[in-house]
């Protein structure tokens, strides 16, 4: 991973910032990032694209530590060293400390998603973190290298570099350099996006070890590939035209794939509580009552509602406790 | 489908008897039939295999009837003669009417599976009336033949002409020659099989055109064949040598994946109830403190429990609700 950094940052120069502050928007996966073909590197097995949750994200603020240790601070506390959440950053950090006048960090990092609803934080934060460092050491990086690094904390934060809708490429190369996200020029303001909270207790197995679990034992999962394929055609088209219906039909068949494949896993991987299963059955019922509201799930039991502006009313109406996002617009 | 049963019956004349009865089990797929190549002679793309559900099932009785229609009656009530029911017997009858007198027939069905339990009287309904047809008309077909007429009414019948584990094997051939039905000679006296119901409701989309979205529309299903190929191998072995681990484990992961397939359906077809997600954890859950329970679920909410006698109590504890069927014991 360090070689694969020393690519990315051989023509650079550091030139430290007191302090540097940067913002990454969380995303949501319309067609899934599901299975890897290089864990090192974390590249993955197959494209994906997202939207982005507009402001809901991380905010990262960087400055240099004159302990001989970073700290790292997450929401207004500081993380014991030996936490999760710490080593984590600080051996990201690593990656890159040669690159960096072999500097500490005092990482301040703000999630404004809400704990509850069942997002994931690693993608922003990542994100977050990358964009700092650069601003940091004055790196001016083009944004399809900070995709790449980020890539390197966490795969779904490539996506989390750019806003709107992105495509994270897969790419072929054994070294990664091809393995990047870009953004997708479409802006499509009427776009929501609903968090339906199910469950915000721990899952059983994390969504890595889901994944990994999956690639290797899911007889199913040699179909995924062309899976995927098919629904970045079908989503590429639906944005394209603006086509809501095919957007949400093929999220939702994509979102439905992927855990069909873990379904298939062995030991089975089954994300879904009952109340998922509940709210899917009432989705499902209030589009055949003519409501165009459809749903993508990622590794765990929440449901992500997608719809437009002009079903909000309804959707809201449907479900009270819905957190809407509008990621082309901060005033909805 | 004429054409099938003439090549079957070629070489038998008829010798009507007044009356003839047969009673067939009920079956349950350990490794599911999912997906047909071919529609009007039920040939099916994969092999399957099933454990025959000891003296649940139908008993059918048949004797002419003087009317210029067939007189059909389910659990001592005459149906409608334009009722679902009564037209497929009817139908089916009509493959055979040339090779018995062209007479038509009283067709007493009498169920003892519980109605609410969910189990398809379909298999057993169709092998009790081919074996009632075969006694009557003095045909003395061999049972391979019968499990192939059977096979003509519904796909799963095939199976109901044998008792405990029985393999149907998919065949090649276009004229479905080779798709017959044969037991496996294992007597597993402590094998159990607990019915657990979910719910009697009607599904919202019937197992047939479940079968035809999944096969039409499904990416996933493409890996389904080779899900199948090496399940069938692990069944024979864990049968081969009583492994029950291997056996429930390998029976849940097929019901998954064939689960799977359908999730990956287009539009996706979910036929698990918030119960059920319920009850797979609790299963799982239970498993995980040492019980050995599996279970397999057909295209439908119901699950079906799969233990041994010596976890039987404990399996009763845990769900009281719960039908339990000995198919190699009557008295349990």
């Amino acid at each position: 991973m360090k070689g694969f950094v020393k690519k990315i940052l051989e023509n650079q120069t550091s030139c430290a910032k007191e302090c540097a502050t940067a913002f990454a928007p969380s995303n949501i996966a319309l067609c899934k990032y599901w299975g890897k073909r290089d864990p090192q590197l974390n590249l993955p097995l197959n494209s994906s694209l997202s939207i982005s949750l507009g402001s809901l994200g991380t905010k990262t603020t960087l400055s240099a530590c004159t302990k001989q240790k970073d700290e790292i601070w997450l929401n207004g506390t500081v993380q014991d060293t030996n936490s999760i959440f710490a080593k984590r950053i600080s051996e990201f950090l690593d990656l890159f400390r040669e690159h960096l006048n072999n500097s500490f960090f005092t990482v301040r990092t703000e999630n404004n998603i809400p704990t509850a609803a069942g997002l994931a934080s690693s993608a922003s934060g990542f994100a977050a973190l990358v964009l700092a460092l650069n601003d940091w050491a004055g790196w001016n990086l083009s944004r399809r290298d900070l995709s790449m690094l980020a890539r390197l904390g966490s795969g779904s934060a490539a996506r989390s570099i750019f806003t709107g809708f992105v495509q994270w490429h897969a790419g072929h190369q054994a070294d990664g350099m091809d393995s990047f996200a870009e953004p997708i020029d479409v802006v499509w303001p009427d776009f929501r996006i609903g968090i339906l909270t199910i469950s915000d207790q721990k899952k059983a197995v994390g969504s890595r070890e889901g994944m990994n679990r999956t690639t290797n034992t899911s007889t199913l999962y040699k179909a995924w590939p062309s899976q995927v394929e098919n629904d970045l055609k079908k989503l590429h088209k639906a944005l394209r035209h603006r086509d809501f219906t095919r957007l949400g039909t093929t999220a939702e068949h994509n979102a439905l794939a992927m855990h069909a494949t873990m379904l298939a896993a062995c030991p089975p991987l089954l994300y879904f509580q009952p109340e998922t299963i509940k709210q899917i059955h009432r989705i499902h019922q209030l589009r055949t009552d003519g409501l165009a509201l459809y749903f993508t799930i990622d590794a765990g039991p929440n449901l992500k509602l997608l719809f437009q502006k002009e079903q909000q009313s309804a959707v809201q109406s449907a479900f009270p406790e819905l957190t809407v996002i509008a990621p082309f617009s901060e005033n909805i």
